[in-house]
C-alpha cells in the first residue's frame, strides 16, 4: 500500500491489538495527558460541534505565543498533515532529508513523487548536524530538532545555518517543547529564508488522537500551503486545544513538564549505564532515549513477554537492528522497565 | 487564494462575525445538535486523546451499517477531504460536474489542475438529471443527490445510468440520511462500475466541527484514496462518532429525524406560497429548499437586518441573483422568518 512500508512504521503499531496491555516505552506521549484542565477545555468545545471551524482565534493565539504575525501560522491536522502539504506545495528538485529522524517526511516525499536525497549522521559523529553534511544544491532539507530518534538537540545556529535564498528549509520541532526552555528553537525566527518550522500539541499535550499541530513559515509559503488544505481542515475540538496550549499556564505546565522529562530522563540513562553491552546516544535532550545493544531485536521480542513495549530502530534510515528507542517515564516506570531488561538482555 | 473564490463561498461564512447573532436559515446543520447521547459518547472518548487514531472499529460499523465489506469504506476527514483525495488520486481526462451543486467538488478537482466541464441542469426541467445530460466521454462524472442547493432528489436508477466501465461516478449523497428511508440512495450498490458514494456525518447529526465522513467505492479505489490521505487522517473524536452514527438507535433517530424534516419542509413550503413572487425549486427532498423571487440579493441583505441569514444562490454555477436557499428549521422559527421575509420582498 505504501512504497516503502518500513518508513510506515511507527510507535503506535507497537501497542496496538495483542500489545495493548503493554507498558508503553514505544509512544513518545507524555504520561497522564491530556491534563484534566484541557479535557475539560475540549468537552467544552462539543457543545459548539454543530458549527463549521473557524481558526481564527487558534492561529491567533499561536502567533502570540511565538510572538509572529498570523500570517505566518498554519494550524494543520498534525504534524502528518504538515509533511505531506509540504511535499505537495512547495517545489524542489533536490529534496534531503537528515537520517535518522521521523520517517514521515520522507514517506510523504516519496508519496508525492519527489526523488530524496538522504543524508545520514553517523553514530561516531554521536548524530550531530555538520555544516557539511547537507550538499549545497539541495533546495529543500528535512531536519528533525530534537530529533526522533536519537534525542539529539542540534545548536540552533547549526540548524539556522542550513537556512539560504532558493532552499526550503523544514525543521521539525515537534518535540521541542519537551526541551526546557525551548532551547534551540527556531520557532520565532523571521530573518532565516525559506524557514518551515512544524510544531506538534501531540507529546507534551496527549493530544495524537485529536490531530493538531502548527506550522510557522514564511506567509507566502503558508498561503501556498493552504491552498492545499481540504475546507476546514483541523476540527474544532482541536482549535480549542491549540489555543488553550498557548495559554501562560499551559506553557508553565509545558516548561515544568519539560524539567521533569530531563530529570526522568537522567535518571532513566543512570539506570541504563548499569548495562554494560547498552550504548546511550548522547546527549539526549527529547523525551527519549536511543540505544544501541546487540541482538535488540531479541531484546526487544523478550521485552514484549515481560510487559515492556520498545520502538524498534532498525526502520529508521541510518540504525540497524541493534537499536532501540524508550521513551521517558517516572521513575517507578523506568525501574520496572530496567528490571525487565536485566531479565531480556 | 482560490483560483474560483465564488465556488469558495459556503453557508458558514453568512453566519460569521457580526452575523453569528442571526437566525441562520444558511447552514444545512439540523438544530439542537449533536444529540446529548452523541456528546456524551464523544466527551468520553477525550479520555484516550493520548493514543494515535485507530480507524478499524469505525471502518467495520460504516461497513455494517451498509451491508459492505470493510474494504470499501474509507473515512475522511468531512467530505471536503473527500473531494480533494477524488481530485487527486482519481485519474480523470474529462471530468464533468452536474451543476447546480455544492461547489467544493469542482473547486477541488481544478486546484488538483483539471479541466472540468460543466453540466447545467435547467431551471425548466427542475433541474433533474437526464440520460443525456452528461457527455458519453466523461471519464469522472460527479453529482449530487439529494442535490445541494436545488433538493432535487435524483431516482436511484437515473444515478446509476451514469455509471459504466471507465468512468469514475462520484455521488455525493451528504444530505442522504435526511431522505425517509434513504430512498433512491446507492450506498450499498456494488454492481456499478466505478462508483463512488460520498456521505457525511455532518448534517444530521450536528457534527461539522469534528470533521468526519466516508466513501464507499471499490477497494481499489480505496486503497487509492488512502495512499493519498496523511497518516492518521481522522481524528478518534471523529472516529468514535462515526461508530456511534451507524449503532440501530442512531439509525432510528435520524430516519425520525428524515420524517421531520419532510413535516417541516411542506409546511415552509406552503408558507412560501403565500408570496406570488416566490418559486419554490420542487419536488424538494432534502434539509433546505431553493426559492426564485425577484432581487434575491435585496431581499437577503434586508432579511440580514430583520435577523435572519439566509444562503445566497449567486455562487452556484447555474444560478443567479436571483436564487436563495433555505434550511428547513421548526415551524416557530418558519414562522419567524416568513414575517421577516414580508417586510423583506
Amino acid at each position: 500500500m505504501t512504497p516503502l512500508p518500513d518508513l510506515r512504521h511507527h510507535g503506535d503499531a507497537e501497542v496496538r491489538g495483542a500489545a495493548a496491555g503493554l507498558t508503553d516505552l514505544a509512544v513518545n506521549v507524555r504520561t497522564g495527558t491530556p491534563p484534566a484542565w484541557l479535557k475539560a477545555r475540549i468537552a467544552a468545545s462539543l457543545d459548539g460541534l454543530a458549527a463549521y471551524p473557524d481558526g481564527t482565534a487558534a492561529r491567533a493565539a499561536v502567533a502570540a505565543r511565538h510572538g509572529l504575525p498570523v500570517s505566518r501560522v498554519l494550524l494543520t491536522a498534525g504534524a502528518a498533515e504538515a509533511f505531506v502539504l509540504l511535499a505537495r506545495a512547495v517545489g524542489a528538485a533536490r529534496p534531503v532529508v537528515v537520517h535518522p529522524q521521523f520517517t514521515e517526511p520522507e514517506a510523504a516525499l516519496r508519496d508525492a513523487g519527489h526523488e530524496v536525497q538522504r543524508v545520514l549522521l553517523p553514530e561516531g559523529d554521536g548524530f550531530r548536524l555538520t555544516p557539511e553534511a547537507v550538499p549545497d544544491d539541495a533546495d529543500l532539507v528535512v531536519v528533525g530538532n530534537p530529533t526522533n530518534p536519537t534525542s539529539v538537540l542540534h545548536p540552533a545556529e547549526a540548524v539556522a545555518a542550513l537556512a539560504r535564498p532558493g532552499r526550503t528549509l523544514v525543521v521539525d520541532e515537534a518535540f521541542m517543547d519537551a526541551v526546557p526552555g525551548e532551547a534551540e528553537s527556531l520557532a520565532s525566527r523571521t530573518d532565516l529564508p525559506g524557514l518551515v518550522v512544524l510544531r506538534s500539541l501531540t507529546k507534551t499535550w496527549g493530544l495524537a488522537g485529536l490531530r493538531v499541530g502548527y506550522v510557522l513559515a514564511e506567509p507566502e509559503v503558508v498561503a501556498a500551503l493552504e491552498r492545499a488544505q481540504p475546507l476546514w481542515p483541523v476540527s474544532s475540538p482541536a482549535l480549542t486545544a491549540a489555543e488553550a496550549c498557548c495559554g501562560p499556564e499551559a506553557l508553565a505546565e509545558a516548561e515544568a513538564a519539560a524539567a521533569d522529562i530531563a530529570a526522568d530522563r537522567a535518571y532513566l540513562i543512570a539506570r541504563l549505564a548499569e548495562f554494560p553491552a547498552v550504548t546511550v546516544a548522547e546527549p539526549a535532550a527529547g523525551p527519549f532515549v536511543l540505544i544501541r545493544l546487540p541482538d535488540a531485536a531479541g531484546v526487544r521480542e523478550r521485552l514484549r513477554r515481560l510487559g515492556f513495549a520498545a520502538r524498534r530502530g532498525d526502520t529508521f534510515p541510518g540504525l540497524g537492528t541493534d537499536w532501540l528507542r524508550l521513551a521517558v517515564r517516572d521513575r517507578d516506570t523506568t525501574d520496572r522497565f530496567v528490571t525487565a531488561l536485566a531479565k531480556a538482555v
